[in-house]
């Protein structure tokens, strides 16, 4: 029985990851959930799963939950409450599935403790890559991930040795605007920038798979996880999401995993790895898909992605300042403050301001700073509302 | 330095092999090769690649290939010729690329000699699959596979374990007969069967993709190669030719490798593995390719494969007979003795007429003699020549 914690149970992720326990129950338990604001959900989440801790955003919220349960649990909040939840020493195994630089110091929790933790929250390995991946071996952790496209790539890499490696090859869908006409970009609404083709995910997300900031920050990501150079991770554009993403060896052999876009597949891998355990989940009929398109990534039409390689390139504090940035850039374009378009002017602008102040990040602390100040930054930045 | 033994040195496979060896003069040497008629271009590769031995079909044809060579060369000629070759003490590894059940002997001696053998060459895992493995096992040979399916599959399995394999995805391209008009089947010319639309192969392999026969014998060469029923070998039609096979493995993750349609590459994979060495052969480029489909099979239009997997699951001399009778029928048909429709015809009649009689294979000689059994009887049937 291996006993797990999740970093944001009430999301997207967090709800896959516990209907992954519900098929297992013989191999999986709740030992802790760290949530954020729907509190309804996680009182039944208690109630169902009987974890030993919890932890929520305020000491309000904490009361709330008290009031709503019957379960015996500990609960706890804030950051040090999530990182308590993190680092839970019945826990074996952490999934981390908080949205953005949030999700920072409870995984460097869990990996100073020791766990395994699933990442999908992709912002800690853009923000904190080196120091994630340092404290992992110093402290005995380990990272897998579940994205599921460098889930996909861990897979693949079973299939060769590091050196062995030529490239990988992130897969994307393309997202809402693949093929939109490029004169209408600046009419894009929120609604249909939130209407991803493939894969049903939080709003976050969803705008920078629009954006295609989503796969530049997953090359960074894949950068730190797999240990290649920017220039060695390539992205190819998949509209099925289907194959999930591939790596290509020395000796030309292109290694591709594939499943149905059901987030359920990388976070069981992750849990029960290396074990492959029979899922009940639905499966890929390529014989009913009948077709898979690849395309080059146009980068016209999707500058965030050669922005997010500029900053992979650069390293340091600069991925810490892009994810930062385009963080505030898409709570201010859901909010209607800002166009589609002015998403990724504004990443660009904060890149700007700090292309001559890149710094090391050698601790969380560092990377928080930067984050912070990326945060500023692009807050203050004043774009008109086109029409 | 490996050095290696080629059976079917002049063939197609036999000059992809000597391709690879080419790419990688500081990995591999030139230890035997056997051949069948082409003696002028096994002279040639005598000068080039200076063998210790080399083996032709017949004491005349050895006499003409001494008089065409300047390089001192051990010249030995037939069935043992070809086993001496298979078993040379220099070699480390030895490519089976002879076509048909010819390559039996050679494959056994070259197993019974503790060699890694890289099989290309279907028809002796068809016909006598439980010996080889046996024999592999019992006397430290290895078997891999170099027909690019099998190849792939190889390659896909390495991200799992024998237990966790739910089912090997053989792909197909459908030959060229893939949409032609059923109705149309009786009047296919030799021409026609033969234009296989994205491998350049030789006749015989060329005719068993038309009918589809090639898939079948392929699954019952992935049942001896990788331990799999039947019931867990899928067969899906891939035109392109990209994807070379898939693993699905229990957790529903299918593992798929890609790569050109280019024989050198899984004669490489064979010959280093489990190195991965860059190779000097053209890359695949999806964002080129663009689409890849797949389709079930039709086993109406495809009925070799529903006889193949028959004689996979009934297994012992049924298999053997199914690829004897086949290869004969083959034969009619390219000598214009045949309609296309009735190379199938033909070895349904003959495993009809043994499924009263199915027997153990044993040995080499038990698959020799239900393999000579099968010939005859498949000369005998008389077919008339419909138009």
């Amino acid at each position: 029985m291996r006993k797990i914690s999740i970093l944001g149970s009430t999301g997207s992720v967090g709800r896959s990851t516990l209907a992954v326990v519900d098929a297992f129950p013989d191999e999986l338990s709740v030992a802790g959930l760290a949530a954020g604001g729907n509190v309804e959900l996680l009182a039944e989440q208690i109630e169902r799963y009987r974890p030993e801790l919890v932890s929520v955003r305020t000491p309000d919220d904490a009361q709330r939950l008290r009031s709503m349960i019957s379960t015996k649990v500990g609960i706890v909040c804030g950051a040090d409450g999530a990182c308590d939840v993190a680092a839970l020493a019945s826990a074996d195994a952490v999934i981390a599935a908080i949205v953005g630089a949030a999700g920072i110091p409870p995984v460097h929790a869990a990996l100073r403790a020791g766990k395994r933790v699933g990442i999908a929250n992709k912002e800690v390995l853009v923000a904190a890559g080196d120091v994630m991946t340092r404290t992992a071996h110093e402290h005995g952790g380990e990272i897998l991930p579940v994205d599921s496209e460098h889930n996909a790539v861990h897979q693949a890499l079973r299939c060769g040795t590091h050196p062995e490696v030529e490239r990988i090859i992130l897969t994307a869908s393309g997202g809402p605007f693949l093929r939109r006409e490029l004169s209408t970009f600046d009419d894009i609404t929120i609604e249909a920038a939130l209407a991803h083709p493939t894969w049903k995910m939080g709003n976050k997300i969803s705008i920078d798979s629009a954006t295609m900031m989503n796969k530049g920050l997953e090359v960074i990501e894949a950068h730190h996880l797999f240990e290649q150079p920017a220039g060695k991770i390539d992205i190819l554009i998949h509209p099925q999401s289907i194959v999930h993403s591939m790596v290509e060896f020395v000796d030309g052999s292109i290694i591709a995993q594939l499943s149905t876009t059901d987030m359920k597949f990388p976070v069981q891998y992750a849990l029960l790895y290396p074990q492959r355990v029979p899922a009940p989940f639905g499966r890929l009929d390529l014989a009913k898909i009948r077709t898979l398109d690849f395309l080059p990534v146009d980068t016209e039409r999707f500058p965030a992605v050669g922005l997010a390689y500029e900053a992979c390139r650069m390293g340091g504090s600069m991925p810490a300042v892009l994810n930062a940035a385009n963080e505030i850039a898409v709570e201010r374009f859901l909010s209607g403050e800002l166009p589609f378009v002015a998403i990724v002017d504004i990443v660009r602008r904060v890149l700007d301001r700090h292309a001559g102040n890149v710094a090391a990040i050698g601790t969380v602390d560092d990377a928080l700073h930067w984050d912070r100040w990326a945060r500023n930054e692009a807050r203050g930045i004043d774009v008109a509302v086109r029409r």
